[in-house]
């Protein structure tokens, strides 16, 4: 029987009817309207229904968004990009649509992916980092899906990796979100670029000829192995592994796994990641060593955990 | 039906016959073989038959120790002061005593006592540090006791806290263990008594009385409100505090629960501690914050940790 996964995000909403072996058998995508709650409420809803109309009624409906959800996986206690506080998510679109479902977040939602059918199936405890605007992270532990004391556990990205660096949303410094998302190695690649440095031709070339640099011209630096921007992939990948290695001594994952846009950059980013861990394990050649491995869904990761986890919470 | 629980420390060995409740019926104390493997078994073996002896067959019989268990529970893996690497304990005891039993790492023990019996036990999530001659910590979220995918996690002391601070024995610099620890506090007190800062003044008489400044006497100049020793504690708090605000951002507990030998400072170490606390939770005031208490037990946590462990194990 499917089971039907919602990924709200800041710009697109994801819908799709999942598979019990988590394939996606149908995928509906409309603009998310993040910062009208009410809207989002009616969006969200209609496109349920859509994939209901179309899939069958589903064994179970579970909806992922970008924020904090409390313990009872029902109320968005924040949400900084689609403008939620504490707002009763979950009752609201069931009143909609006359049917239970479960919130969950994003990032636990795409780690559960990764977890029951993706890079991680064959382990029973992982860490994945989500490397993309931020950095986020889903933690499980011998099979145990790590929520929190509050429901808010597994905000892998406000490790603090530098004292007194870079200040974060948070509130605090030196946050490895600051140093390790596709947001900081871009402010690096400007930075760069706007700097006096011959490492910087290159990106100096590809902004002149496009008017600016993105994630685009980023991964195209990369490819043509340019040796200023793999300097920045070799410092970023120096911070995370940093952050990981305090991970090792908190989690002892036996993998993580790696996702998010910056995954994309695929072994140029975890060779040196690799690398750069080895040095950082706390009392390394005592203990077995968590892999690195990429993960394996990228958009779909968040439709497919929240349909999974609202099948085994509802089914 | 009474459970053994065994804490084999540096120093001593402790045995007990706990009760269903938590409750230590009968206790005893040898002195630990510590560098000594054959002995030590032999000496660990002694300890549980007598124990029987006194208290007659138990229902389960679990031993706590200080190093890194592999995931089954069975083999230190490492344990640097117990001069154990890849040791088979849970076979080699086993196989004298003619009896099941399991290991556990000695933090894990005593986190799980205080969940289940002491300071923790109204909660579902909880962190605990055990602020001793290192620092530990045992992780319990949603009921599940956290113990890694390798059997090493909870490993707590070896956040970072300072990027290039003090060297660690584990290989890395500036774990929280390197500044909060009684050890780290020690070693600022004697730099303190060391130094011609006039706020060294209480310390400087003490050593001179005494010959030397140990736990004691810190406990001493703090209880006398000295300043020096004081402003130390403070600092320590202001370290701890970081390292349990990366905690925060991973783990997310209702509760953090101090334990170990600078716990016994009581709430001259807890009121600065939540102050300081209070400062660095990252996206503050935007979710519910941990709870920071005192432990319940102090000696005896390894022993009824362990004595719950093996009885939910094996019983």
């Amino acid at each position: 029987m499917l089971s039907l996964g919602i990924d709200i995000g800041g710009t697109k909403i994801l819908g799709a009817a999942v598979s019990q072996a988590g394939e996606v058998i149908s995928e509906h995508r409309v603009p998310s309207p993040a910062q009208e709650p009410d809207q989002m409420v009616d969006t969200v809803s209609k496109l349920i229904l859509d994939l209901i109309a179309e899939n069958g009624e589903p064994e179970a409906i579970g909806v992922a968004a970008a924020g904090f959800i409390d313990r009872s996986q029902s109320v968005v206690l924040y949400a900084p990009n689609l403008n939620w506080r504490n707002e009763p998510l979950r009752e609201r679109i069931e009143r909609k649509i006359n049917r239970q479902l479960i919130i969950e977040n994003d990032a636990n939602a795409a780690g559960w992916a990764e977890f029951k059918f993706g890079a991680a199936q064959k382990y029973d405890s992982m860490v994945m980092l989500t490397l993309g605007t931020g950095v986020g992270g889903a933690i499980v532990d011998g099979g145990h899906l790590m929520r929190g004391g509050f429901g808010i556990g597994g905000e892998l990205g406000h490790i603090t990796v530098v004292s007194e660096g870079h200040r974060c949303g948070c509130g605090r410094k030196g946050c490895i979100e600051q140093f390790a998302s596709g947001t900081a190695l871009l402010r690096e690649i400007v930075a760069l670029a706007d700097s006096k440095d011959a490492k910087g031709d290159l990106l100096r070339k590809l902004r002149a000829e496009r008017g600016q640099l993105t994630g685009h011209e980023a991964f195209e630096a990369v490819q043509a192995n340019d040796p200023g921007t793999l300097e920045l992939i070799d410092q970023l990948a120096g911070y995370l592994a940093k952050a990981m290695a305090s991970l090792v001594a908190v989690l002892d994952p036996e993998v993580f796994v790696i996702g998010g846009g910056l995954s994309e950059l695929g072994e140029k980013l975890l060779v040196p990641l690799r690398q750069k861990f080895a040095l950082e394990i706390p009392a390394s050649g005592f203990r077995p060593v968590a892999e690195i491995i990429p993960a394996t869904f990228s958009n779909q990761a968040g439709v497919i955990g929240a349909a999974q986890l609202a099948r085994e919470t509802l089914g």
